[in-house]
């Protein structure tokens, strides 16, 4: 695909491949995004023109070296160092301990030329924090490793073998002066240290939020295929007949059981849901972008904190989706050839990559907990707008009436409430907690599960507000009607299923009656929206070569193609077979006369 | 194992393998529990004299050949036919659709010499359903499959790849009268088909019971582990800081942090509970046995159903912790060699083989709504016997001081509350449905979350009681304080997490500010057991060998432990740099060249 992209000039395949992992799949996956992209952001000018077109034009691959054995989201606890040496005009890269072997990044391992290293800079014997230096790993011709440095892969993972994640680790190597990124601070050849006046602190972290908000529309793509396959394979697959269903000999398609289809079309909703809220995380990062171009970095932090919000919801929900839609296939589900187990794994993976799934659900929380007390100020962050206005504890839902809980307002209404009265309520226990004599560390430890559903029924009520938003502005068709009914079925599953749905109701704000009837309007969307579960996956316009799934083509032919593809798998095959007739002569025929000693 | 256990004369790996997975992770490891039982329960006297004592001295290695590939949980719709031929006094076995390939079977692929193969039985044109019969697949001597048999592996899997699930296809394979096991039906030379008189039509399911009661020990284990693994590594790691921590430098063993500690003693309590239940499983299928014996098979129905909701319950808390726990341990989590992908998959598989959960949840379900018409007769099952007497709507837990809820007697009354509200509800909810005019089956349907809900409801209230029953059973001892901890644990943190804990107080049983209370004894809980942690997963005695982890071995040295097991990884061999030299020549060098055309 990179390679594809260089000859032709596009970016299709910047960020998700053509089997729908992230980039970080191939082994040239990130020299785009993050190694290129840290020279634009923290290069100098002479630096951004002599390397960027080297990179653009594919002759040098690059990676991104930051994560160590010991340390990931504490970017400020990393051991490896860059010593500067006056008399040679360069420094020295060493990893000076165990943990601090270079682990985890992407290409490193057999196909990056060089890395942006993250390192403490050191000189005139003053540690001055982490900075980035750009360093050649291998000769291009060879592609042996340069002298000083081991180069390895961290070897078999649950998904991602495609790309080498490896380990690096340096022993005195010396790189010139030129080669730490000057963008930002200088080292000069007296080895003095200057900051750039104008430089703000965190501008590297523009970076990752591009990263986030660009996983968050890959998990929701991942979450969509996951789907596809297996409502494809649902409506192939018979199995069983209802309980009490008379017995006529014929056997009921899956996706006629509502333990079926209730998950199926709710993971559905999700894929939608995380895809708008995709576009709205994409739009926030883009109204960064073009202010930091003009050097304000005022809405850094709450970007950063609604993000981060997003990602780890997103990342949540999508895991957890693929997950539950490959058990859905049952047994089939379970075997490679399905394409589920890798595409769960593949999912899975951006809960803990780029960001901690439970590190950023606490970052989102701050910003709550700092804003709390000033909800009623008006220059509110915009994310934070809808919460403006005074709030009333024990205020009941209205509706009265069961088909109101189709109506956006009153949906709104409920995940308003709910991340009012926990943003509210957290703040509450929090400052109790300082002013009764714990740390401020302490009292955020007591009461972080509070904290982090605050967080999470915030970023709901900003993916609903999403949602509704879209489906909206569409124009008036049978696919607004389909829309809409989904964009409700989002709504209220959150509101009665999952781990936080509680937090809906544990106030008493809406009552065991009007749960039932939001479950029976569940209920009648489900209805609506079955013979339309084959469309909704469609629309995703996978194709079957990306999907690579035996029980998830297009066409629906499961069966043949599960023993067709059986047939021709590598232990299958004649040549195998005398593998296997090895075994049997090895092992198995000498067990089974051993078991003649003892008749 | 299997060949340790023959030569000692043990049966100490018969269902677990010393890696703690299930024994069908092993060729031999289904050849004495479900190949030698199903002969010992539906073979005729003579039958049982000629085949038993093979298997018992390894002298042939069976399969048990149910599933196909059209055709799981709903065995009335298998394909495989075995038609009585009087000439040859044999039956002529065939798989005459795709769909009747023989699907999954462990040992098919290469290593069972036999199989029990379940196939409709025909004779005199007549279809009797399905029946065992026992079929010679491999000469012993070559391995090669016998005549008109297609033996092959299905290929790779998440987990449990060291087994082979096979499929198996037959044309016209003839094997003599004789090889139908005829304990409860039999079939003359003449081809007259006759059923034993004094046999239970369902007898043979005592073998599924028996293995249910084992699987529910078996990931209990393996929860367990995962758990032991995660807190022994996050014992070790350190990672940053707690917000608003002062900066001294020093970051945080992650096991202090809430988010992290919260979710591993929940799940390590879990763990627990799972393994006093599953000793509750087993006596009851021990009771169910020994009736059996007696010919008594009156509470097959009720050992049936509170067995496969124990195993459903079970089996998702213990994927789910264990992928839990593989999480709370980030990117080292992601590492093969952490054993943690392995294990989880391990336990995940459970959720579908051996009676996939949501088919389970229902059958659980069901005998609730049989029963909850007849809850104040004194004659209910055991299991149902806590929930007689009559059941006020509406009312209010009465606990008032918060330290009320760490009574046993509250929390049994809180969880029965549930159970009994539920299971009312769903069964009212289920008869309305009926008598507005739906079929039985369109109302089970429409009710069928709010009837899984219920089932769980009331399994969960077993649990606790199993629990409670076995921690009060100890003598007084630090060691019992310690368990009445972690039994309060399970049950209030089942309270307020988890898909289910809303149905707890959506009817406003429990309010608000108990709920709090609840929380506050939970933070409190947490807070006494955080020391006791490894201790608690010391106490299942893993061994090191056995959880096969580079970040969860006894002695915590997991840095060095995982940089010297990632340099022996095949891919890091000087071998291997050769395959990786020539990857570079053929395809990475290339590439970067062809860059240069841009230039």
């Amino acid at each position: 695909a990179w390679d594809d992209q260089l000859q032709h000039d596009h970016a299709f395949f910047e960020w998700l491949t053509p089997r729908y992992t992230a980039c970080n799949a191939s082994p040239f996956g990130l020299t785009a995004i993050f190694f290129a992209r840290t020279i634009e952001l923290m290069g100098s000018p002479e630096q951004k023109s002599k390397w960027l077109p080297l990179i653009q034009s594919g002759h040098i691959n690059g990676a991104y070296a930051q994560t160590e054995l010991g340390h990931g989201s504490f970017v400020r606890g990393l051991e490896t160092t860059a010593t500067f040496d006056p008399a040679s005009d360069s420094f020295v890269v060493n990893s000076p301990t165990l943990t601090s072997t270079k682990f985890w990044p992407g290409a490193l391992g057999f196909s990056a030329t060089h890395a942006v290293l993250m390192a403490k800079l050191i000189t005139r014997d003053k540690d001055h924090g982490v900075h980035p230096f750009i360093v050649p790993l291998r000769d291009p011709e060879t592609g042996k490793p340069m002298e000083g440095i081991e180069l390895g892969d961290v070897g078999p993972k649950p998904s991602y073998n495609q790309t080498d994640n490896g380990y690096a680790r340096f022993d005195n190597v010396s790189i010139p002066r030129s080669n730490m990124l000057m963008g930002h601070a200088t080292v000069s050849s007296d080895g003095s240290y200057q900051k750039r006046p104008d430089v703000h602190v965190k501008a590297a972290y523009g970076s990752m939020l591009r990263t986030r908000a660009k996983m968050i529309w890959i998990c929701a793509v991942q979450l969509a295929a996951a789907v596809a396959i297996a409502v494809r394979y649902s409506t192939v697959r018979q199995q069983g007949t209802l309980p009490y269903a008379e017995a006529d000999g014929t056997e009921t398609a899956i996706i006629h059981y509502r333990s079926q289809n209730s998950r199926l079309l709710t993971h559905l909703s999700r894929a939608y849901a995380i895809l708008f809220a995709s576009r709205r995380a994409n739009d926030i990062y883009q109204d960064f972008e073009s202010r930091q171009a003009t050097r304000d970095f005022s809405t850094m932090t709450e970007t950063h904190a609604v993000l981060s919000g997003i990602k780890a919801w997103a990342t949540t929900l999508a895991a957890d989706g693929a997950e539950d839609a490959r058990k859905s296939c049952g047994a089939a589900g379970y075997l490679a050839i399905s394409g589920l187990p890798e595409l769960v794994q593949s999912a899975t993976a951006l809960c803990t990559l780029e960001g901690e799934n439970y590190v950023l659900w606490q970052q989102a929380a701050r910003e709550l907990v700092k804003w709390a007390p000033k909800l009623s100020s008006n220059n509110l962050p915009s994310a934070l707008r809808y919460l403006a206005g005074k709030y009333t504890p024990g205020q009941k839902c209205t509706a009265t009436i069961p088909t109101a809980f189709l109506l956006p307002e009153t949906q709104l209404e409920i995940f308003k409430h709910r991340s009012r009265r926990l943003i509210s309520k957290s703040h509450r226990l929090f400052s109790a907690s300082v002013s009764s004599g714990d740390s401020p560390s302490q009292a955020w430890n007591n009461n972080v599960t509070l904290l982090i559903s605050a967080a999470r029924a915030h970023v709901e009520y900003l993916v609903l507000q999403a949602f509704i938003a879209s489906v909206s502005s569409m124009t008036t068709s049978p696919l607004k009607t389909t829309m809409t009914n989904l964009c409700s079925l989002f709504a209220l599953t959150t509101i009665i299923t999952g781990e936080a749905h509680c937090t809906f109701s544990e106030d008493g704000y809406l009552s065991e009656t009007q749960l039932d009837a939001v479950r029976a309007q569940v209920n009648a969307l489900l209805d609506t929206l079955v013979p339309d579960a084959v469309g909704l996956t469609d629309a995703w316009d996978f194709t079957d070569a990306g999907l690579a799934s035996a029980i998830g083509m297009r066409d629906g032919d499961v069966y043949a193609r599960v023993m067709a593809w059986t047939r021709q798998l590598p232990v299958n095959s004649s040549d195998q077979q005398v593998v296997v007739g090895r075994g049997w002569d090895e092992f198995i025929r000498p067990a089974l006369n051993r078991g003649g000693r003892k008749l």
